[in-house]
């Protein structure tokens, strides 16, 4: 899950120590960018329908949109000192990843944060957790992906970790992964990966384009995919009575 | 709840059988069309509180707004063979109704549905389950009600039916049966009984439009519903009290 | 909770008696409209983090904003005439904060009491329920916050309670409480503490003004909040290690 | 969905009329045991996975366990007066189903109730609401299925509708079906397939039993049900590294 | 809500204070003791439908059953450092009431502080949030009613309040009023109104000795509670039309 | 996340291949154990407070408890196929850990799986769904700790994975970490870790056996954790006033 030296390490004095990892492998900004404009359901299906995270985390507003390598936050619930203590690891192009060790809705990031995020380059939050300020937020197009709005404030008392491997809208997230997010909700891109994935996006994006085209025209799915010997394997059969006649 | 030939027929073979109905019949175009026009609240009044699905449906941009003729399909969770199946029914007008036989958030309709949907003239979604690809939806302007969004992906490899009853929302939904969605929810309309319900729904409107202008003078409702009465009958005190002081 | 003449009092023939309260001691306005340009997240936290409700209270559009005073009514569920009830008591500048005396989404209130609303100068709802006609809400831009939207319709049946203290979204709300709602959720300020939090709530917003600047400089919190001394003393250790290579 | 005459049909003066349907043809009584004892599990296999409630609906004991002929109760929520007019109607043998016109988790049904129900030789209650005096019908050994355990009373103001067909826990229930109900939640089984129901159900127990044997004798599913072909079918494909080595 | 000199009182010095109160007024432990008995359907009845928590602060065990005057607690999430400063108030017969200032299941109490506690002589315990242990508390008789049981350890880091009015479980609940809990949840009387209340339950109990008298002998609630009359006001009809036939 | 040979590896034509990995390394038969003696709430502190599944991950029966190392399942929701690929890999004392690509609460586990699952020496199964048969499992003495009980049936169509890393109830699991499960829910324990956390785990109870006896003794947690410190440092401050008089 994480290499012997850090996290939930194999030696003992460490297992309970709470870590800020200084160092992240991050993905080729361009291929972030490629993966960005694929969007989420295309790079879901690109990288074999694994990734995603659970559709409760939503944007703030319905243009948001953002693609970015993860800086992840391993915090307390109702308590946002590690973000903070990320911010200063962010590079421009970072997308923050913000956990917390129980289920917590509190307003754990808001405007002054996203002020102090966009001056490092961050460009949005994806947070299991709550978020306030949201008009703000929308008026200075910062995007962000919650659990909640809330405009609950929180306390600066409990060490967590950050840029160690999180699980985040029930997805692993490690830190350096490419995070793509939009309306259609958040998914992961393993860094090694990325490049390949976003090379599988574009293939099955032109793909889609013909069928699009096809079905703009009547076709039918159950027929260019094939599905009727399918329906007939299934055992499925056609009856032509009126249930209500 | 349906008749003795498909769905849960009496005779023994036919109960464990997925089916697809070929014919439905449908409500009078102009009738739909009234329906739709009145909305979601005032149906659900003029057909005495009935037919309303859970407020847990709901539309995937604000605008969304649609009215049609149910065409059911009932699919195992996270797969959409069943959609692509019941494509070749749809006619001009009608509305795509989709539940599974247990719960799901799973993306099952997306944007290439939304077109193949679109070319045989349906006018909207209403599935109890998830849908995906909602930037593009709302950009086609194809409404959808549903009970999340997800982009997770779906197989296509398991039977299920095509215009049998069905529970969406947890309202029963009959083939041909009139759908009426707005911002408010969806309501259900038996076929049989559109055109009556149109009828009383347009009366509702017309006493709401007296109503409306005597609220708006500052006339209170205790006074021309006769609700004084009924609260003195209640038992309801009137003190004059101030809590706080 | 009360004082001795009202609500749940020592009385034995009071206890179960539901009861409208007329007189209702209100905050200044100016202080309510203040109190309204702070907003919903700084209002909490200038009153020491107390008075939010929980987040699913939420606006049924995103630009909704009020304040104003409240004016509580307790409710059977799926019951709206205690509403009714309530409307001859508001003034201008008051807001309708409705609770069911057990968990409902029915819509008990939709555009007809929102024109009457209006007319009687009430500036919002907040209701622990359902509310419904939400396009022509939208369209009036009277503001509400509520649970759900559901067109679910409602009996007149029941008797309840009108300026009695409530519980409403998980907060303790007293009539004449000032509350202020915008999309970060809702927030009641205590009467007697209202031009206080006003006064603390504009010392806040001085202060970040300042906050702002240094943040949007690339000063980090972690050094002008000193929490690196924070991390320390919490024992939080920094590596340079880098997780997946 | 119904017979002309009832429910939603089509004469318009008949649209908003609450009804109660004295006469309910029932399932032979020896199929209704042999039913239950086949338990929910089997008979929900036996019909081809249908019928089978949400599992939101729990036991109010661990040995709760029942069979019995539904008869169905449309209420407002918060409001029981239907659950006594149901009473009347009720035989040896039967199962009251009781559903609401909107989400609610108020206690309808109680001690009195039950004693009540017992006394007309009902079985048992499936509610999609709340239930109160648990311990009481623990100890009566009346076995309950609920969404909620609610102390919360309820009123007997609004008209509703007894013998309908009603959606109850997200499964339509008709008069007269059987309703078998366990630890594993509620089915419930169309009366006129129940007899080839149970048949078949009895079959797949005695088959289950010659499964049993082979897999207690640490034979897999794998070679039996014969899906190690499935597996290469479908690409999954073995590796003998380990992850963590 | 509260007297002026704590709380949310109106002098601006006090408003973020958080505050232990040490001195609370109970009820007589007759009275207490009385209420107990009666059960918590039986007083929430009695005192006229007010007073219950909602329905997801359910007992850890089947026979839990407790009643004790409330000492209130008001704590951050995942953090019990109150709880303990409230254990140095309690006295015989006290009922612990723990809520959180937002929503948390943490496991803030667990089988230490309940040794603890009953070396106090307190009787039980209220926890809008989550308790661990629980087979230890099961094995002590330690009756508690949470919204979770969760393992999750919490830390001592963040100031709150006791013996301060708390909203716990959706009810107001003032410390010292009488907190009633059984397997159909909790229900706080208010201590000035305790006496009556019990006198009142005891009054309903013996009238409902009569009912369930009468109902186990097949007499209908339709006939002695005259709601015959009531269903043909309402308009309910009955018909004899068998649905299925 | 993984190593580069499976699972999210960085070839290409790995990204979507489903997997069974056939060799697991397991933590020693005695560390396990004695992890399964301390206990959920033990062994979650004793390693810093992480591991925990989310508390909705719940024993289907009350004296659940089991330790084990896990054999981890990823499946398609509503398809068990990948469990019966799984069981050929279990070893005695093994777990089962079986979640889904998607939320579903279909029981995909009963009686005879668990059968053919004792007869392979398989300890219990943690599932992030549903599980049926549960008066069976429980008679069996076999735990499961589910999200659902459910008699929803399952297919066997779509491949998956066995023995891949997996998020399960929330909460980061590798194949071979060990698993211990009571009524306090369900914590994994890193396997190169096990052994330590298990010392720590007992230094733990040593410890806090000597707290257990002061507190019985009367002490408080406020004295010997030295808590009245704290509370002053975050200024909580002492009144005697009595709030009701």
């Amino acid at each position: 899950m994480a290499s012997a030296s850090v996290g939930w390490g194999p030696a003992s004095n460490k297992i309970m120590t709470p870590t800020i990892v200084r160092t992240v492998a991050r993905a080729d900004a361009q291929v972030v960018r490629a993966l960005g404009e694929l969007g989420v359901a295309t790079v879901h299906e690109a990288q074999g329908r694994t990734g995603l995270t659970r559709p409760y985390l939503r944007p703030i507003y319905p243009a948001a949109r953002a693609a970015g390598s993860a800086v992840t936050v391993l915090s307390q619930p109702g308590d946002n000192l590690m973000i903070h203590a990320a911010m200063e690891l962010c590079q421009a192009g970072d997308i923050l990843v913000v956990t917390t060790t129980s289920e917590s809705t509190d307003g754990m990031f808001g405007e002054l944060l996203a002020v102090s995020a966009r001056a490092h380059g961050v460009v949005g939050l994806i947070i299991d957790a709550g978020v306030r300020d949201v008009a703000d937020l929308t008026a200075m197009n910062f995007p962000v992906w919650s659990k909640a709005i809330s405009a609950q404030g929180t306390v600066k008392s409990t060490g967590g970790s950050v840029n160690v491997p999180v699980v985040c809208g029930g997805a692993t997230i490690v830190p350096g992964d490419v995070i793509v997010a939009d309306m259609d909700g958040v998914v992961v891109v393993p860094r090694e990966a990325a490049a390949e994935v976003a090379r599988l996006g574009r293939e099955r994006v032109a793909k889609e384009e013909k069928t699009r085209e096809r079905l703009r025209n009547g076709e039918l799915g159950l027929d260019f995919y094939g599905l009727r010997a399918k329906l007939t394997e299934l055992g499925v059969r056609y009856v032509d009575v009126d249930l209500k006649s």
